[in-house]
């Protein structure tokens, strides 16, 4: 019988409390889940960032850390931290944030928003076809390339631009001296990176002046990618047109960050992309039998990327 | 040289008259677009609604008549039209549509518009995903399809209805009976039907009743399909969420009409999908190429069904 710790708050485990277990008998994994344990005796760690766990040392018989997350900077540079460490990558999660993505990008691309609580005024001024709209994703990640797909399918304009060269079946860039011909013209720019040193205020003063005048930022990834203060200045001079962003710096956004009161700023509240319990245990579960097994864990973390 | 009438609006030749006879050349079509000429002498009609041409009896020579609009309601049921009849269905045409039916979609499943101008109010409710969102999709016909195949990449709960019964990779259902089960429980529904006899105010006091309650009202087909005084009790009392509304009886919609004013009736000019006229005139110029080839015509209306 495994001893599998639930290192979240509780608002996740008020989630997951019963799906967890039965996604890990649906795996035939032998294992109780716990809210505290005996380090000494724990074999895996369930972990979303908490106030109890920043010490991994007493837990020297574990051998994972499954984050609930996607995203794991918050835990990836814990020195304490030796065990393997695997992102959550929720098929749930992905079709979320491809709806997310794909709904503001077509919203933006259409202008669905102009058209709300319009006074009497026929003007049909249809929008260009999305072959004629260049989006630029930065991020080709899992949620990148699923987000490509759909916004490929739909026939946007697209180009991608990642740290590291990828294969994909559309123009990309990588690296920093690729940026600029990735966001080059840009009328939609979407951020969908990791929060890396290499990745922190990607969009700056500098980089948001390369996409055409009044593209449409989109930001679901990290709230870091962008620099704030550069992006406020950006929307000011008309560079930018308008801004979408689900991520931030500090959250819940602080009441008087100037994002909530600026009529070209849409704030969303983190839900791009959030897990579903169900789905998500499924995976967690198939990581817990895969050690087991001794076979190769998913979405493995690599600690020098830092994702 | 065959000679080819344009029987349009001015608003149209301005859009026509160089991309028609580049398309006509590109064909190897040899013909001469005219705005006037001796009926006797017209091979061709190149039509859409206009104040000048009602009576098709003194083009005696004319082999086909080819409709610039998808929809030709206007013209079909005209007695003295006897020469067949071509409906427009252009490329760029139905991507327009999927774009807008999937970007209203998406606005509406993820209740996009109400996050803008939101007050500083940081409450994390995520929508469902796509695949837990009942939508109901009224018209299996090439623009219904080819929105269908996007709602369905996106695995959105989907369900069809058509006049006659259709083979589709997801639950349909058709004729009078069928539409009860339909629209049952839909929490999104798009009526994108032809305007027939059969399908006029398919959206009326009893079948407004069938949606789950608070529904969406997604017309981007015709204005007749709805009676709009039972739209407008339905949405009075609630068990219509939200219309939004791209076409209308009259067009442009009258500046005292009630859904202008409506908090939940989002109007739209008639632009969900609008012909571009580079790709258009190259199947307006594909069918006289068939037509003197004596190929079977694209698109050809059926008069019976009346599209």
């Amino acid at each position: 019988m495994l001893t599998i710790l639930f290192s979240a708050p509780d608002a996740l485990w008020n989630q997951y409390e019963e799906v967890l277990p039965a996604a890990l008998s649906a795996k035939r994994v032998d294992g109780t889940l716990v809210r505290d344990a005996d380090p000494a005796a724990v074999d895996y760690i369930v972990y979303a960032p908490n106030d109890r766990l920043h010490d991994f040392t007493p837990f020297t018989k574990a051998r994972a850390v499954l984050s609930l997350f996607a995203g794991v900077d918050r835990i990836v540079g814990n020195t304490t931290l030796t065990q393997p460490l695997t992102r959550l990558v929720d098929p749930g999660l992905a079709e979320g944030m491809v709806e997310w993505v794909t709904g503001q990008v077509l919203m933006h691309h259409l202008h669905l928003d102009r058209n709300l609580g319009a006074a009497p005024h026929w003007v049909q001024n249809a929008p260009p076809l999305a072959r004629d709209r260049r989006v630029t994703l930065l991020g080709l990640g899992e949620l990148g390339m699923a987000c490509a797909d759909m916004l490929r399918a739909l026939h946007f304009d697209l180009r991608g631009w990642s740290r590291s060269a990828k294969d994909a079946p559309f123009p990309t860039s990588h690296g920093t001296d690729g940026l600029k011909q990735a966001l080059d013209g840009a009328e939609i720019v979407i951020t969908l990176l990791p929060d890396t040193p290499d990745t922190r205020n990607i969009l700056n003063a500098e980089s948001l002046r390369w996409p055409a005048r009044g593209a449409v930022v989109i930001n679901p990834g990290r709230g870091p990618l962008i620099d704030d203060e550069a992006l406020l200045a950006a929307l000011a001079d008309g560079r930018i047109g308008h801004a979408v962003l689900d991520v931030f710096r500090v959250e819940p956004l602080p009441a008087d960050h100037p994002y909530w009161a600026h009529p070209r700023v849409t704030v969303s509240p983190h839900i791009a992309a959030v897990s579903r319990p169900t789905s998500a245990s499924l995976v967690v579960a198939e990581n817990i039998r895969r050690s087991e097994a001794s076979e190769p864990l998913l979405f493995l973390v690599d600690r020098s990327r830092g994702y």
